[in-house]
């Protein structure tokens, strides 16, 4: 029942064998070795682009460097309120940046409106603030498991564009929410207008392993010296290649990806069934966010169960591409036992909290 | 005959065994689980030292995170010129800490002599550069392949703390040092005054790991943080508790060190047969310094040998865990064809450089 | 009719008169000055306390580097939304800091609340932010023009210190404060639990000169060298102190923020007087916060009146210690011009803003 | 006899009448008023320019800002070692930069020779460092009071352009300088390749005005912003701006500076008359530097004479707008005395230092 975060896993088998099976080559170090460059011609073929990559060890270090790259340190950066960059990553962006702001915008089920963009571009005062506004941040799949469809990321594109900014897309879920749309990647991302795409596969199976894909490759200058002098470049770096090279490998990607988004609408599904559990947002990657009555948090808790409590009282479970049906199980039965035993699955007088709150 | 590092390698086969054996686990992110605690358990054990540690995936990580957490930003950090840190990490050191000086110093045979270090120190005008003293760094082995024994450390040890600095170690080949040393952790580290240890182990034979090993957990303050925001945090962290577990493991990292070490030796004293040949620097490590005659670079270059070719006209062997006998004899074979082919082993006349040179 | 801002006058004729007459001395630079040194006994006699000083030529410098000697690169630092450090400063703490956060918390008529504040502590995940509560920073006067009694911030420094937060007040506008609270500078500082204060003459009469006042000597570690370091430190320091001689000799700070303050009572009280016209926020400093009918502004601008127009349609005269009552008369003649053409001194429909705006 | 730096001086009277004059306007905060457009004209008039300007309170401020606008923070500024930039100004250019690192050059009497900038770009090895070659800073007058003549000026930025690098000045004796060279501004600086010239007149004779030209507006990009967040945007502007207008007017600027370096003249022939005493570089602007004979040193200090020691035994005696021929008289009777008493007026033994030592 270990649902606190789709990192909880180890690596997919299929990448760890690729690991092995590559480990007794002798390459040179810092990327100049051919399985880097056989990953980049994956992520091409797989992105149908001419694309840029920068391949690192964490999401925040995507995600720094990417901002980085588009905005400078008297740069304004707009996201929504709440996500990874803002809230999560120790203030990485204004580190790597020198000191760039976040402008956080209040999110719709986490996701950012054109509407509030445009608002809070017109809102933002360049001239007294002395921010120079430098791009748009959005998460796919946002932080409470939404998705942006392509539609949907070209209209916030669009804006962007249209005031002079980049558009970022922080991707730790991306597959998970590529998964979701049903489109191809490069319909979900530059054909829609992203600039730049921080692709997560950490947290889809790989051990530790993320790419910042620059469709514009103008917007590399200065990027591979800021990974060195931030120490996130790797000496064996040919072992990040591998792990996307098994990642894109026979569509491993999107097969994880799906894996861990069905068990969440499985999980979704066994939830909804109970009156007194709300499902809090909708369920569309492999985040499944509940609020739940008085005392099964901590009946769940002692029995085991691992899973996110979010501060205004929601929990949220992650599903991954290890989840299996026993743990969902378990966890349903673990639900059973409590309503079982307290015959009070009534839903609590606290039940209604606004699909834009921001947990 | 691939010398060029000893990055070069992948992962020794009993430390990939441990991260494989690992990999089924579901663990909690970011270092709040069991493997991290057994590992911080194993460093304290190997080092008799309720020390505190930080796993990072980069050497210039470590190295950055260490002197941030004892070098505030109008600090000084006096340094062996050409040092790594100063010279091949990208200005991670002055990033990091927000633009700390690295003041070097010139070497001997790649080692800070104790009365350069006072020189520099009493050269240093506080007053007139704003900069305050803050760190002395060395290198342990040192860039030109020499160890300090743990007297040389204790009388650079007296001096910065004197003065004080506290005395930080770039230990990126230390398992090889302390294999040449034969003595223990604890002589090597903190009983001879060091205060913050950056101790690799991808070079010695780990996919990626690099440990900062602060005694004093008085300087930790902050540390976590900055990892963090330098986007230096693995999610997945078990993973590189699991490769330092593996590492210190029934002595695996001496052993590894001994085996690179002695093909070190033994490719010296091979080269050294040759009137033609010239060793640079006393060979104590795994690197092998070589002035090789006209030609013969080529030569060997276009027979597939790999090595680092220096400024100064110099080339440089690494050996590693992974150097086999039949490399050596290649490299070896290869040296003789060339030989035989010229007849011309004679000594180059440019043959003598100073111990001092910076390669 | 120059109400744009306090900013637009010169220097107070005693100022300007000390400035020359300190002239044909020859001092040493960088504050290694006789006059620097009269300076900060006259600042510890001020202020009854045995304070630090550093004194800078701008308001942003002052109050960079106070928060910079209180908030880690890592640190939040909690203040009101809209206040000047975070709307107007163009990133001076997230830079001088190395990227800390600003917290904004919606303000009350300018102001923290206690209970806000209280609230966003409460609110603040440590762990998962991977940023230290490091400080909390108030404006005395606020952007509204309000002030805060020695009570208020008491009540604000008691829940401060109570989570080990530091407490820093920009002043640039500290003598309308106190002038407006009837105190003395102790008690409206130290006394009341400031840490370190900003306290600011330009705006008050000086040519360029702002003092950073530490009430704890622990606090200035390395605030010299970060002067140096940024740009911040004056060759020809004196004239600095100078300034602030003239500043604190006899009362003038007091006298010429008692001439602002009532110029802006007189100018409130006229301004009141228009059915047409919305005073917005108390008038408790040299700042009138009013809402125009509709075509006034335009009109008063037509006629030379400067005065700064915000973004929520409000307007704000600022009076100065210069602005005479010859200019409040010219600019009610202006008005009354105004309706007397139009005999439209109705109240506009959208006559209600809410005390908080942040304008 | 106030020897000490060119900074212990007032303000000169012409600049602090001018001050005065305009201090009763009132004007637009922040440089948007006149005296700053008519201050912009005066450059461009001045150094025959459409060149862009940037006023700031420091020299320090001057330099730091002109090198990040031509430098990332990955990149590295060649200097002359010991030059202000690297080690006066407390680390002021890494951290306005965000990390870019100093590559300093040893001197020929504080000049860069055109031989050695080419061998230190041959020997910088960008791919191994990170750091990318991005501009030569050179001073002018250099710290040892040489001067470049135009001509060799443009050999330095022959070479510095020929490999894609900005060249900037730090002159804050520039005016010393063009005194000196006895050509034009602009001979002096954009047509002899000057990309950006840090422009002091605190040292000649201002309050506190230094300026940052820019002769390629493209160069411009964000340096507004990077000067407000940096904390050194005057908000009463146009006293930066009057002090260049008076320093400007009718040759003004050159006036002050051909005084200075006529008594520094002066004083170089008195010393050189004595044989103990040995004048150390050529004087050619305001600066003579001298080897004095043992005793002299402290016996003139205590006669009250000031003037700065060097680490390396030479004394520097600086002149300015304002010393006078009794300050020189009264500094020669001063040795005087001590040779009448001494009858010691030998040559001491050590008084040989080469020409290139840095002091």
């Amino acid at each position: 029942m270990k649902f606190y975060s789709d990192n909880v896993t180890g690596c997919a088998p299929e990448i760890l064998e690729q690991l092995v099976a590559s480990n007794s080559l002798k390459a040179m170090p810092y990327g100049a070795d051919e399985l880097t460059s056989a990953a980049e011609v994956a992520f091409r073929q797989v992105f149908e682009s001419d694309l840029e990559t920068l391949l690192v060890a964490t999401g925040t270090a995507a995600n720094s460097l990417a901002l980085a790259a588009i905005a400078p340190s008297h740069g304004a950066v707009f996201c929504v309120r709440g996500s990874h960059i803002e809230a999560s990553e120790g203030g990485a962006v204004e580190f790597m940046t020198g000191g760039a702001k976040l402008v956080s915008i209040e999110g719709d089920a986490g996701k950012l409106l054109p509407e509030r963009l445009e608002a809070a571009l017109a809102d933002h005062d360049e001239g007294a603030s002395f921010r120079k506004p430098a791009a748009v941040s959005i998460t796919q799949a946002s932080e409470l498991g939404t998705v942006y469809s392509a539609g949907e990321i070209a209209a916030l594109a669009s804006i962007a564009h249209g005031n002079g900014l980049k558009l970022h897309v922080d991707g730790a879920r991306w597959a998970n929410a590529l998964a979701c749309a049903g489109t191809t990647p490069a319909e979900l991302s530059w054909r829609a207008g992203v600039d730049v795409l921080s692709l997560g596969a950490t947290k889809n199976g790989a051990l530790a392993a993320e790419a910042v894909l620059f469709f514009d490759s103008q917007l590399m200058q200065g990027v591979r010296e800021r990974r060195k002098r931030s120490g996130m470049l790797l000496s064996k770096h040919r072992f990040l290649a591998v792990q996307f090279l098994a990642f894109f490998n026979s569509g491993l990607w999107l097969d994880l990806a799906r894996h861990a988004n069905a068990q969440a609408q499985k999980l979704r599904g066994k939830l909804a069934a109970y009156p007194a559990i709300a499902i809090v947002h909708p369920v569309e990657v492999n985040l499944v966010f509940a609020r739940l009555p008085t005392g099964l948090t901590e009946h769940l808790a002692q029995g085991g169960a691992e899973f996110h409590q979010r501060k205004d009282g929601a929990v949220r479970f992650a599903t991954s591409f290890a989840t299996t049906d026993a743990e969902i199980d378990a966890l349903i039965a673990a639900i059973d036992d409590f309503f079982e035993s307290r015959k009070t699955n009534d839903r609590p007088a606290d039940f209604h909290i606004p699909r834009s709150t921001p947990i």
